[in-house]
């Protein structure tokens, strides 16, 4: 399933298709899933389309850490696979609520994760402002690659470092 | 179509229903669209279905006028036929990128206008960090939004404020 989805993209992707890649009867899979975006989030879910993780060395650099981080998660996107897949999530997603948060709540899990541990090697060496949610900060990555997928346009290094720029330090004076 | 869009969403709207509304055989549908995303896409193009727009004040108070974009988008987030309308919305540009692209600029128009006009003020008033750019910050709001529609989970107002002063301050110490 994560080969016809990351080949061909969601919309190609039929439920004739995987009954016959299954040989199964295609009222099998009626049988068990409702819709294609049922089928397809669940196989998400279950791990068996795996791929979507950012994982970065987390350095004593803080601002590097955070350009490291969006770097790799745009180069990941700018590949074709990456993308039908990402594109395949947010379409089930936004077609089954239920379906959604608990596909979000299991790829945002490792950013969270790393968000956590980067902010809290930074707050230990007092270079974080009072305050900060790591949580707050986590989903700001997350919508970022969220609508990076949607849009599946590259975006320039200048842009990435005008991000980070942004996020460490905002746009006050 | 706005409103079978608003009040059933995007998976039970059918080729079939809209033919039927319409009063044209489905065969009339297909000749010119491709596919359903296709159709709904040029709808929400062609201005059928508004009611994206995030429109607040401008005041002499760069903090509260975040505060009050934030609140307002996600209010309107909240809004069920909103909701369903953005999902469609998420959903055709998931599966039609061409498409999905010209949605975007043109969703995405009235908010980098805003940023800029809010952003310009700031500047003069000298409120803005050297080097701020205005697209970097809409496409922030942006990527914000498009989240908040993806998972349909009300926003609480410490989040709001948190992401106020993330983007204002940004996490460094």
């Amino acid at each position: 399933m994560r080969r016809a989805l990351a080949a061909e993209g969601y919309a190609a992707v039929t439920i004739e298709g995987l009954a016959q890649e299954a040989e199964v009867a295609k009222q099998t899979i009626y049988r068990w899933w409702p819709s294609k975006a049922a089928i397809l989030g669940e196989a998400l879910l279950e791990g068996e389309i795996p791929g979507m993780d950012v994982s970065v060395a987390i350095t004593d650099d803080l601002e590097a850490d955070l350009r490291a981080w969006l770097t790799t998660m745009y180069a990941h996107q700018a590949d074709a696979a990456s993308t039908e897949l990402a594109r395949a999530l947010i379409v089930v997603t936004a077609t089954d609520a239920d379906l959604g948060l608990r596909l979000n709540a299991r790829l945002a899990a490792p950013i969270r994760e790393w968000v956590g541990h980067r902010l809290a090697l930074a707050e230990e060496a007092g270079q974080l402002r009072p305050g900060v949610d790591a949580a707050v900060v986590a989903d700001q990555l997350v919508a970022l690659a969220s609508y990076a997928a949607l849009l599946g346009t590259p975006v320039s290094a200048e842009r990435v470092e005008a991000t980070v720029q942004m996020l460490l330090h905002g746009i006050a004076a």
